[in-house]
């Protein structure tokens, strides 16, 4: 397997969406309330560390689709922020030693590790709030703001990412059938993702029939991204990952490839692929950059 | 020592805004996701438990204060239940055995004891979402949601209540000053208490000037609240408080009674039952309500 990179377009697109998300969130935490420095740095630790900023570039080009490529990036970049710290919160919960335990994540210690379990939960809990404030910080017309933090709230919530987690915690040991496995996928990463290229569209004056395009791209692409993982969980080194080998299989997690095999999940993943680029036919404006994405999600690690 | 109980006028009306939230939280928690089930049941145990609903009784009693008491009050619900699943998510995750490792919460096993640990995580984090969705479910004017919004989540977050959980958390074997003590616990919980009088106040119509004075009397009781919960930590029994006494003293905590001793922390009270009297009389309508719940908190558990 050779190790595929993005397109130099997506390469520098990547750089520019992830630069903006970081330094709207730096300035979010920055000048910290006195004696909570500990929680602050906590904060920055998990949301700024290494990452994808998938989320983030989602926003950006969903947004770009609609208002072309002239469109001013920083009305995004709230948006961006608060769907990054959402995801930080998300994977610094459920790194803790009551969810999966973990102690390395992207390479480095998780943030339990790196701080201690308290200030984890609590840099969680305030990651979320975060999220809103970040959301509610920008000047926007009100009702597209009211609209925009719907949609985060009910991503992230007990009808999107925390019921997909729950129902995960209870997939252990569990035979899951793939169309179990799925819907919590759907909740549990797919929510946010979606959300993303919503908020990223809305930001853009998307109408609702576009609206529903995007979901439908996103929702592809989500899942692909989880069965890339599973894939990946099984056939790529440490190094790669940035997590042990095998993590989810030895935790025994119900996986696309333990239900599938691996070439039955590579087949999923193209046919994920597949739907991504068919919805993005329905588009109007240059997908280019929404295509490369959803290529670089599926060949990634690769 | 008696025990007081509030007068006739207020024991109807918390009896009134408990009702009210309680269904507003139950309508919110109902039909969950397939899968995650026990999720909403967690984040139900944890948010309609027994409980004082100070939070939701502030907003509606704000919110009247300006409207007259023929105002209509299930346009608070909304604001009051997310008040109530902030509060209910905080301590949740505070009871954590990384956090306080509390086993014992208002007379019964903490939420982790009743689920588990893993469960009461998400509980905690759902229900900081769905505070969020349940103050934008509402049909107001799109400004006055975007100010409700900015409060709950300035309230909640880094800059609130959980970085006055941080600090807290360090304090413990520390040697906090009166002058360290009192900024944590008006983040800890006099910024929830503050943003729920303010949420009600604005609800109500409020003025900038009266938001002003609201705050004042919020945050008077806020700090009482807490002055008198030290005192009872030490006092009062078990029975009384729900959880082991003196829990906090054993902690090693500093507390108001261990800063100023009994009699000291007696006076403190007094003082900010006096400032929370006389914000009051800076108000137009009837206030006797809102008078009548500072008493109640000063007096509770004598």
């Amino acid at each position: 397997m050779s190790s595929s990179s993005p397109p130099e377009q997506l390469k520098t697109f990547l750089a520019t969406s992830s630069a903006r998300v970081e330094a709207r969130i730096q300035q979010a935490l920055c000048s910290p309330i006195i004696g909570a420095e500990k929680l602050y740095e906590a904060m920055a630790y998990a949301a700024l560390g290494p990452g994808k900023r998938l989320r983030p570039a989602l926003v950006y080009a969903c947004a770009q689709v609609f208002k072309g490529i002239d469109f001013d990036l920083s009305r995004c970049d709230s948006a961006a922020a608060a769907l990054e710290c959402i995801h930080a919160y998300s994977l610094v919960h459920d790194d803790l030693p009551a969810m999966d335990d973990d102690e390395l994540r992207r390479g480095r210690p998780t943030c339990h590790i790196a701080y201690n379990e308290a200030t984890a939960i609590l840099a969680g809990d305030a990651l979320q709030s975060q999220a809103f404030e970040l959301l509610l910080s920008e000047e926007l017309p009100p009702q597209l703001q009211l609209q925009l933090l719907r949609e985060l709230a009910s991503a992230a919530g007990a009808r999107g990412m925390v019921a997909g987690q729950a129902i995960d915690l209870d997939s252990v040991d569990q035979t899951l059938t793939l169309a179990q496995l799925e819907p919590m996928h759907r909740l549990k990463t797919g929510a946010l993702i979606c959300a993303s290229a919503r908020m990223g569209a809305l930001l853009g004056g998307a109408s609702e029939l576009e609206l529903q395009v995007v979901s439908r791209y996103a929702q592809a692409i989500g899942l692909a991204f989880q069965v890339q993982d599973d894939i990946l969980d099984i056939t790529a080194e440490t190094a790669v990952l940035g997590k042990p080998q095998g993590a989810d299989a030895l935790r025994n997690k119900p996986t696309y490839v333990s239900l599938l095999g691996v070439e039955g999940a590579r087949k999923k993943l193209a046919k994920l692929h597949n739907q991504a680029s068919q919805a993005l036919q329905n588009l109007p404006g240059d997908t280019l950059l929404l295509q490369q994405l959803a290529d670089y999600i599926v060949e990634r690690g690769h």
